[in-house]
């Protein structure tokens, strides 16, 4: 017998968004179908749908991301939702009400969704095993953990520019260890049938074993870069600079840096992606992140619309 | 000659909600009345109604609260109402403005209600007598003074489980001389006929002469406690757990702790109510708070309609 | 040739407001004429128009001003667009992200209007330069430069008490070296041909070189309000007062602080203004604040409806 996914309801459809490691490829591809929808409707002079009308989401944000959480505010209002930005670090945890008691509550306010940021790993899912079956829960990045919105939004990038996954090389650079993006996009390109993925980085800032996940390791950049169609650079967190495990945000530069030159071992047409927000000189050049091949931007723009996706499939099951 | 309420407008109708106390019994009927029609909203697919539509609610808030803001929030915005949340800390009062010249400039923005938690008891009445009389205040929670909204749906909550205020014992439990909240409760069920209304708690946490309320005072929760229909405790504050008021949580949770084998003493069908947030392990245990005969949840949905009911009715006067 | 005026679009119209130094009178006039048929609006019972239904404005506030931010909130709403607030000090550019690339990440989230509050005087203009063309920019504040709509609200609540600009003497009285509002104004009433402009205030507190700007200078106050029809008193900022110009609030007030002794001085129908927050009894007597000739409320009132004037002129263009 085989134990069900807890993300996915009896019918095998999507009841929480907690990772997107297990899910399976057409749950994928209905998401990223359904974001293509809304990507007309965020172009659109009225950028509203009714489709949550009524419905009371609530940012349940226990570590600070004034850009996470203003993405799935926007999704959600543009959805006509009742959005209620929770910053739970100012608010009752602190008066020594555990973290299922806040959730309870909130339900008992009629919550329909929990969009949860977390510093532990594990805390969306925990809260999704907890609520009643009629609200849902969105994980928005849980210590090193998962960031699915993340990956389904990079995913949604790279199916725009490139079609098609089945025949791509696609690189990740940079501090893969503590990166719940790098994580997440690499569950969702192996799912979607991404044939040669690989991680590029120092030793110390890969994940050891990080090869069963499906991945080709390089620790050299210029071999790591070739012939690739897709670049997705990684943000060096500031907190990495000064510790241990690199010498300097320089010499870091020098080595993993993207920079026109390096880019130029990629196929002509590569494209460049980034989670922002980016160190500029540190894990990218400028010629680089405003460069014709960097897709940052649409990749920001896209986010809103795999957002709003993933709510609207959410509310409908 | 009698002076008038100042919450009673000339037609004895609510014109501001600041305090239960003096409040005629008609009045806290028909504010449960109307939260009663509510209950179904808040269960609706569509959670909305246009009652408020076009008004500007503010949340005033001198003193942070995020649990009681967001149910304000909530209320406002299924009444369809503009929610605009002021976070005064941070704002022109540090600038040295006085707190009515705050006032009269959000209503200078067209302010239709004002919600208004602070540390002082008597803000709210400030407020009240200052406004123009086209704006409402309600009161969510001034010192130890008030806080009708939660006395409100206490009483909503016995109501809802006890259908007759005129046959019950109703025990509240704790750090009666500083919780605002029993003070509320107290003067609801005065007013709404309680027969039997008792106060359990150490000699310190007791305010002297609280039997002028018309309660009965117990030190012994064994005797308080018994053949009880409705046990209410309240929240021991952390500051006072390390202060010279008590000994230890330890000893608190021994004697005032509210066990399965001490709620064994209420009657059966007891119910069990916490205004939250709960300290468990300390004036509640797990066993009771997950229990069958508690309703604590059920008071924060409660809450969310009778906040409505005091919002249309204000508005609606 | 001419420099175009970068807040102007091809044909003249307004594409964004950033201050009022160069704009042409009729720009001035038609911002006060629109705001005049919202004066309307905030007065009715449902006081929501739908001119931007589905549009998104920003609050990109990098320093704090609850008071500002809530007038621009208040007026968003009203006009039915979505409202995010950001707070900047606390998100992305603390992590090394540049100001233009927030922009741009918050641009590509389809955002129609930025509201931009900056400590630094020009950085509306960068953010203005930057956007693509079918979003519009406020300046609501930067540095000591320019408070556009503060100075424009200003305009409003002179027009509406007095008609007609051209036959006014209007005095300015205070710190009108740190002002922006002061500037603001100034632009405005020469722009719309207010003959007899004066500012008052100690040597310390006047920009050097400020009559180029066609205003009188006078330092006794006496002088300086004989029968203006108009008193503009500027907030004394609290470092002022601390600080090396000014020997102490108490001698500030006996020379510049305005009692109904010098208002006396002015023509008996002169109406009083102050931006807010007032300072009681350091730039002004509370007899004079809470007295006939202040028209300090309703300045706030008229500035929702020339808030709400700029934003719907800037979607229309």
């Amino acid at each position: 017998m085989k134990m069900r996914n807890p993300q996915l309801n009896e019918n095998g459809e999507l009841q929480h968004l907690l990772t997107i490691e297990g899910l399976p490829r057409e749950v994928l591809t209905h998401i990223l179908d359904t974001a293509s929808s809304f990507v007309g409707v965020t172009e659109r002079e009225v950028k509203k749908v009714p489709l949550l009308r009524g419905k009371s989401v609530f940012n349940l944000f226990f570590e600070n991301s004034t850009r996470t959480r203003t993405t799935f505010e926007i999704a959600a209002k543009r959805l006509s939702a009742d959005v209620i930005n929770l910053n739970i670090n100012t608010s009752s945890t602190n008066k020594g009400e555990t973290l299922l008691d806040t959730v309870d509550n909130l339900t008992a306010m009629h919550a329909d969704m929990f969009v949860v940021r977390h510093a532990q790993s594990g805390a969306a899912h925990l809260i999704a095993q907890h609520v009643p079956k009629h609200v849902h829960v969105i994980n928005a990045g849980d210590g090193r953990h998962a960031h699915p919105t993340q990956g389904l939004l990079d995913a949604y990038t790279i199916r725009h520019y490139k079609k098609d996954f089945t025949a791509l090389s696609v690189a990740i650079v940079g501090d893969v260890l503590h990166s719940r993006v790098a994580r997440s996009l690499i569950h969702a390109l192996t799912t979607l049938g991404t044939p040669d993925l690989r991680v590029i980085g120092p030793q110390t800032l890969l994940p050891t074993g990080v090869e069963k996940l499906g991945v080709r390791v390089f620790h050299d950049m210029n071999a790591g870069l070739r012939d690739v169609d897709v670049v997705v650079m990684l943000r060096l967190q500031n907190e990495r600079m000064r510790g241990p495990l690199l010498p300097s945000a320089q010499e870091y530069f020098k080595y993993y840096g993207l920079t026109p030159e390096k880019l130029a071992l990629a196929k002509p047409d590569a494209i460049v992606m980034h989670p922002g927000p980016m160190n500029r000189g540190v894990e990218i050049d400028s010629a680089v992140a405003d460069g014709e091949q960097a897709v940052i931007l649409p990749q920001v723009t896209f986010g809103i619309a795999v957002r709003m996706a993933v709510m609207s499939i959410l509310a409908g099951n």
